[in-house]
């Protein structure tokens, strides 16, 4: 199977706290704690080795939360490339209760260096050298440019690998500009990132900057899909099915990288994606998937159309 | 100067994090991190140093999170014992926003083994052989029970050393049955942990139990002793002091270890723990001492009385 390169430019360890009840201002005993390693890119990665392919998680990786990044995600069973910085890996915490949605408190992550910027987009081309595909997903951590993916694409590129970039703002459109080969912005980051008023003309902005295939995830009004020759595909998500949909957009993120290089065609890929994402809310934790109902919705025709 | 083992049973990495406005159910952008070594008796021991003493500091310590503390600690310039643990040391999170008191997390912490509790005894026991003063300052770790407290103290008095002991509870009530030199809760804990109604009835209850010195923190109340002879002492606290109460109590323990070791009399035992308290309040860090503050209060008669 091929490689595939996975970068997660700013991960995080993701913490869960449960609490009683929350109140601002006031002392919290947190009644259990959970800690994984988090970030998007890692969740493609996981959907990715799920699916038989041979992903390598390439990471910015600093400090004691950075050790602790690099063992669980070898607990995981990933390939790591752990990339050094001096900065310390950031934490995102959720506080859940019996009551409210989530509260997050999300860290914006170590600064890298001019220095690091340097020597990671030569560790990604160096990463690239035998792979056929780089994925970036995620969003960048300070000190890292949105220009700066327009590199990573290129450096994919001069190795002879595809791109397929999951981002949002800047980013996404600096890897258009440099002909990322993949584009997967959920709707929310292309409508922002291109000031569309609707997901028709976001595509044909990023296109119109360069960009080839755009994949746009919509939740649960399915995916839409523009190739290069500018036809236009569309797949329904998969009806009824209730769960966490944290982490589904990534699994989809997997399923196009994995359907394009198995050489899938347009609707096949779409319906791909679409089943992984749906099998990935059936799961309470982002990264993983119910393989079973993966196959079962895959299999089943729920109308992609052109 | 003396040696001083100080015990913090359940230390923890203090987080906090600054946010623009706080609400439950919502994701908040952290504008920054602060990560500190946490934990009652670090900040006795960090004290202790500022005065000139030896402390060496005993933690259980497991995980990435116990690699970061030790780090931190050697970074402080404090001698450390780690007492090595399965289970990760815990973080406690603080939220601050403009406008409402820290909203706290506070994480239980690693649950000790049947055999991490044996050891971590013998280790106290170890650390005491050269040693003046056993300190054992905080809460316990779950796996740690209240007796096990009364354990550490007969440890220390085995090899010939003193024992303090600042801690609520049941912890409290086990350290005064195990005939601890000095017990030293807050006003808050001793009330807690005796049933009583008031300051005086407490010490009574702790003496009863088996307690010799007992020196009462009450804010800005100041102070209350009562030594083996049954002798009442009082120090007021130094007015008009501002600023961070966090972290004071544990500065007026290090004051009352200091005295304690340096053979003061009780009234000047109580100025001295009463100066550190305030000199901590001036600083916005616990485990911190304004030193110039605290001998300019030190130096000044505010009032002991017997």
């Amino acid at each position: 199977m091929a490689r595939i390169v996975v970068v997660t430019p700013n991960p995080a360890i993701d913490v869960t706290y449960t609490v009683a009840a929350q109140s601002i201002g006031e002392t919290h005993r947190v009644e259990t704690v959970e800690q994984r390693p988090g970030g998007k890119g890692v969740n493609v990665a996981r959907v990715l080795a799920l699916l038989g392919h041979e992903p390598v998680a390439l990471l910015p990786l600093g400090g004691a939360a950075g050790s602790w990044m690099s063992d669980a995600i070898a607990r995981l069973g990933l390939d790591l490339i752990a990339f050094p910085i001096a900065g310390e890996t950031r934490t995102t915490v959720a506080v859940v209760d019996p009551e409210h949605h989530p509260t997050l408190f999300a860290e914006a992550g170590p600064e890298l260096s001019p220095d690091e910027v340097a020597a990671l987009r030569e560790r990604i081309r160096a990463a690239c050298v035998d792979a056929e595909l780089l994925v970036v997903s995620g969003s960048l951590p300070p000190g890292v440019s949105a220009d700066e993916v327009g590199g990573w694409v290129a450096a994919a590129h001069s190795e002879g690998a595809l791109a397929l970039v999951d981002a949002g703002g800047r980013a996404l459109r600096a890897a258009a500009v440099a002909g990322a080969d993949i584009l997967k912005p959920n709707e929310a980051e292309l409508l922002e990132a291109t000031g569309a008023a609707d997901v028709a003309s976001g595509i044909a902005a990023l296109v119109e900057l360069g960009a080839n295939t755009v994949v746009v995830s919509r939740g649960a009004n399915g995916l839409v899909a523009v190739d290069p020759t500018g036809a236009r595909f569309e797949v329904a998500a998969i009806p009824r099915v209730d769960g966490n949909p944290t982490g589904a957009g990534d699994a989809a993120t997997a399923g196009v990288a994995s359907a394009f290089l198995d050489g899938l065609a347009m609707p096949d890929l779409l319906r791909r994606a679409a089943a992984l994402g749906a099998a990935a809310v059936l799961r309470p934790v982002a990264g993983e998937i119910d393989l079973d109902a993966y196959r079962r919705f895959v299999s089943t025709d729920h109308g992609a159309s052109q």
